[in-house]
């Protein structure tokens, strides 16, 4: 389809001006653009073929960005970004092309670029309190939440924070698909189900614009009482008398046909003028207009990589066997073998690798929804009670629940083993999605301890390992994509640890974390090349620290620690401090990831500006070996006569300790 | 009152075999004992004397330990104490003295430790899933849950997994006294309250005994109604007609009255033989007994340290100004001449000290209820709407909104001020009090600086300047407790840093963290008394790690960090990091506190056994001076002789960069 109005839409005025009769062709140019866009450069299409419609209405209705809105999760925004001045896909999630999610540098109408879920309702409130607080009283606040993200914790706080009687502008738009990335589960979802299952919703929808349907059909008015009570409703419905009701409301409007733009319009205009906090219901479907993807039970359309936009079927040859993969065959022989394994995953069954395992064992595999707390703390219970919960989560989402791990299964020694899949740089997901902050984050858990493979039969090994620990919790953690070729050792010392190549001579130690060892054994091959011995190790368990990490230290003039996560408090970090307090001064340089928040690009591109490729490295160490004993060294105000005398005694303290 | 009956108790079995005509007299024996006991020792009174009937019942109705009881929070605890065979009172809080929460080395009877909130339904559903996945579906769990807590969004996450409709043994206790630390707020908490100030609330328990409610009077039956629909509240009640509950359900049974103890065992009893997750919603009083601390508005009886159980006044004297106190005034001055402040807590209102600007500027201080997660959202929600939020809790609950500081406010550079009370080493509240973890976690966030005052003056100073800054998340964390003398600097370097002392000569540079910063000159005292030259700094802002700090270290022999958090990841590490980055190489110790879980005891107690004592590090340091290099040293397996060879070079090595 030849896209004749979306080229003059440059921002949400010109879709204000535009004729209501022209937004059904509008939608249809806008779905046509995004399945030939997404499915040349891969992304999030199934949530956005279903928003089409809502994010008209919503910047018809609304002043953005006067009136800030916030979608959540954040990979619900391409039809945002198209209708404010963002058209060219053509890099979309590429370094230099659009990111996938909203963010403030590519325009004012992007407020919240984290994307994860759950923090809406919690932005929004404390953005219209501060326009309450600032005389700005009349600035709306739009928060469009999905029907996943309602089950994580946050909106629950935050709904009971909202649900104060005020004057705020604060507008709840909950987009209800049914599935967040699975199908939404619970509570909350049996009760958005019971409500999308109601043939008569769209008419209710026309009978709630009187007084929010309190002069509805008997339907409608029971939705009134029932759903303005809001949270309260935990523990609602004291009584049928209204009286009790004042001053415990969010108002409630819907629900509301998610892809009829003119009830749409009519519904966010009441509550776009309605002066106190106010929650739209709207039913949408995910991957509308897209017969692939509504065909899809498998809900493979949520995000995709290069498809063919015809039959939706991936582009390019499978990339060989992945990470998570390769643990989804695992945990089911573990499984087999183990009554006591269940697994747990927070709404995301499929893409952490525990769809067999929950075919194999039905009642053995919980999706509690986006809940990492809960995951976290009900797997303690589970330990307690006798079992060994593996929870499988994303590494950016563990942050979630650092507290629960700490407090709930760290200090009570609970057996629980965490498979961290995604863990490093990610890539086009940008800054919230990488798996940096896990290593540096859970190695301050005291018992606990972590393993990083670095190809599938370490994976494997070390999975096995991990859930035969039941005094403490364990952490598996590894990359995204495709698992890399078989990495042999040529020796297991005791410890475990694996040494994959011994230097001729005992210059340079490295220590490979995970996927850092493959990289670790490049950069030792070029220095034998230049005549300088380098031994790789792989500790396997990387925390706690093997001992014989520490021996292999001392008899070694430097130690190279290579690791894909923040150097700040990383595990290269934990090895120096272990080497000093067994009394051992080899130089340790610690190498990861900068502390900085890394926006989206390729996986190599940002290994490659954090110096991690062999070339970077291997320059790095030689100079470093051949007496400039400081690698990355940045020209700090002061130190510059320090460098210079530090490179003045540098060749006696290279040959030190050899 | 002297004990009769309570000395008899060993267990909950001679609680069992007790007639109930006896149980007001033990109920009044228990009160005596707690106000006599804990007016001596310290500890959480209040909450204690409100639930002594409801502990009496459960430990009647269940068979605990096989029926696990877990408490939200652990603070309700100490009858639970009394009734499994801990009745010695008299060291309680001290180290070989009771906890202040249930712990399970003290008994089988106690089963979650860690005592942050909204914890409780998490672990109880875990526990309850591995009973029904391990064939012991018998056994009933159950969790005794404060109201406050119910604001806390884990609650949420759990009872939409609790609701699925199940054969689980499960049995929430909503322990309902209006009040966590202060008032409960929100939605939740209007809702409760309606429910408590029905006068018929007696009768109505009387009445839902028949089938829950369903054939009780019309406020019952609207009780049932509204209530059974549990979680789904959030948009429940779709309809009046009973079918569309089916499978919804969590049971309610209430309101009951908490001090009834025929009509507590009856509900309980209803509660435990019914064979599906069920809430019992009973309202107590806290402080129940004690006119002293019914009479008291402000809470002040939560938490007591040694009082006059007569009077409820405080016995020892005033012990000085507390961080607590500086802070509360400052911030009042800070926030009338800058109106853009605005106060947030999460249900500590006056313990973090925040009452006063509460009362100077009401509109102006949120108390978000137990929810750290919105509590820093919400906040970067405020910064993006033009305020400065100053984000104040306890540093051990930093902890629980981890990833919002990171994604929210880190990602999105919002000016959001975190002000860390209890930092450090707290004491008899043990290991999930002490505020350990903040530094090495905070650090990770790229952008953020943090400030560690070390006296009254500087917590007034690095307040201002922190909410000065507007592009980035700042941190000023104190400790528990009275503020100490001030320490004047002698100089003040660029970067802000101060001098305490300047060394004889250049061999030790000490780094104080905050209130390490004394110690630090107590050592440095110590140092200079045998000749060797110890020069203090404060940096004031720890992270990042001024230039100045680097400089200095440049020209002095050895540097020595000190900090009130572990050393894995902390402040020493990042110092080290960045002194190596700016090729600077003189040897870093850092010391602080060990990789463990602390348990409770004294403030020095627990410093001295982490070697924190003026004597101990001057003798390590003299020791690494005079050339045995590296203190606190540990055998490790293999290193013996590594460290032989190390003290041989060690002479040379000592003087090489004087």
């Amino acid at each position: 389809m030849a896209c004749q109005i979306l080229p003059t839409i440059s921002g949400p005025a010109d879709l204000r001006r535009l004729p209501a009769r022209k937004l059904t062709r509008l939608a249809e140019e806008i779905r046509a653009f995004l399945v030939d866009e997404v499915s040349r450069t891969g992304g999030h299409l199934g949530p956005n073929l279903g928003v089409v419609e809502l994010t008209l209405a919503l910047h018809r209705v609304f002043d953005s960005p006067r009136d800030p809105i916030i979608f959540d999760t954040g990979h619900q925004s391409y039809v945002h970004k198209l209708v404010t001045g963002r058209q060219d896909f053509s890099r979309l999630r590429e370094r230099g092309g659009l990111a996938g999610y909203p963010q403030r540098e590519e325009s004012p109408h992007d407020i919240v670029e984290s994307s994860h879920a759950s923090s809406s309702l919690s932005w929004a409130d404390g953005i219209s309190r501060a326009f309450s607080l600032s005389g700005q009283a009349d600035r709306r606040v739009v928060a469009v939440v999905g029907d996943g993200a309602l089950t994580g914790g946050m909106t629950w706080e935050a709904l009971n924070n909202i649900s104060d009687d005020n004057a705020r502008r604060l507008i709840i738009v909950v987009n209800d698909n049914g599935r967040s990335y699975a199908p939404t589960i619970g509570g909350v979802a049996r009760f958005l189900n019971t409500v999308r299952t109601q043939r008569s919703y769209r008419m209710l929808q026309r009978q709630s614009d009187e007084a929010f349907g309190r002069f509805g059909g008997a339907l409608g008015r029971s939705v009134y009482r029932g759903i303005r009570g809001g949270v309260h409703g935990f523990l609602s419905r004291f009584t049928n008398t209204d009286e009790l009701y004042s001053n415990l409301d969010i108002k409630y409007l819907g629900p509301v046909d998610g892809h009829d733009l003119g009830a749409l319009e009519h519904t966010l205009r009441q509550a776009r003028d309605y002066g106190a906090p106010v929650i739209v219901h709207a039913i949408t479907q995910k991957g509308r207009g897209y017969q692939p993807a509504i065909d899809d039970a498998a809900d493979q359309f949520h995000a995709v990589g290069q498809i063919d936009p015809i039959t939706g079927e991936p582009v390019s040859a499978a990339a060989g066997q992945s990470w998570t993969g390769v643990f989804a065959d695992e945990i089911v022989q573990l499984a087999t073998q183990d009554p006591r394994i269940v697994g747990i995953t927070a709404a995301m069954l499929r893409p952490v690798g525990l769809a067999k395992f929950a075919a194999a064992f039905p009642d053995r595999v919980l999706d509690v929804g986006i809940a990492e707390q809960h995951a976290v703390t009900s797997a303690a219970g589970l330990a307690f009670g006798g079992m060994h919960p593996v929870v499988a989560i994303y590494a950016t989402f563990a942050n979630r629940a650092f507290d629960q791990i700490l407090m709930d299964v760290g200090l009570h020694r609970a057996g629980v083993t965490f498979v961290l899949d995604r863990a490093g740089i990610t890539g086009p997901d940008g800054p919230s999605h990488h798996g940096m902050w896990d290593l540096a984050l859970l190695q301050s858990v005291p018992h606990i301890r972590i393993a990083a493979p670095r190809d599938a039969a370490r994976l494997r090994e070390e999975l096995r390992e991990a859930v035969a620990v039941d005094d403490a919790p364990t952490v598996v953690r590894f990359s995204k994509g495709s698992v890399g070729r078989e990495l042999v050792a040529s020796a297991r010392l005791r410890d475990g640890v694996d040494v994959l190549r011994w230097g001729s001579r005992r210059d340079v130690l490295f220590v490979g974390v995970g996927p850092m060892v493959e990289l670790a054994i490049e950069v030792a091959e070029r220095l034998e090349a230049q005549g300088i011995g380098a031994t790789v190790v792989d500790p396997r368990w990387v925390v706690p620290v093997p001992a014989t990490v520490l021996e292999l230290a001392s008899s070694h003039r430097l130690v190279v620690t290579i690791e894909d996560g923040i150097v700040v408090g990383g595990v290269g970090t934990r090895i120096r401090q272990d080497l000093r307090a067994a009394a051992i001064d080899t130089t340790v340089t610690e190498l990861g990831l900068p502390d900085a928040f890394i926006p989206h690009g390729s996986r190599a591109q940002i290994l490659a500006e954090a110096g991690l490729t062999p070339q970077r490295i291997a320059r790095d160490v030689v100079a470093q070996v051949l007496g400039i004993r400081v690698p990355h060294a940045r020209p700090e105000r002061g130190v510059e006569s320090e460098r210079a005398r530090d490179a003045e005694r540098a060749p006696d303290a290279a040959t030190r300790s050899v």
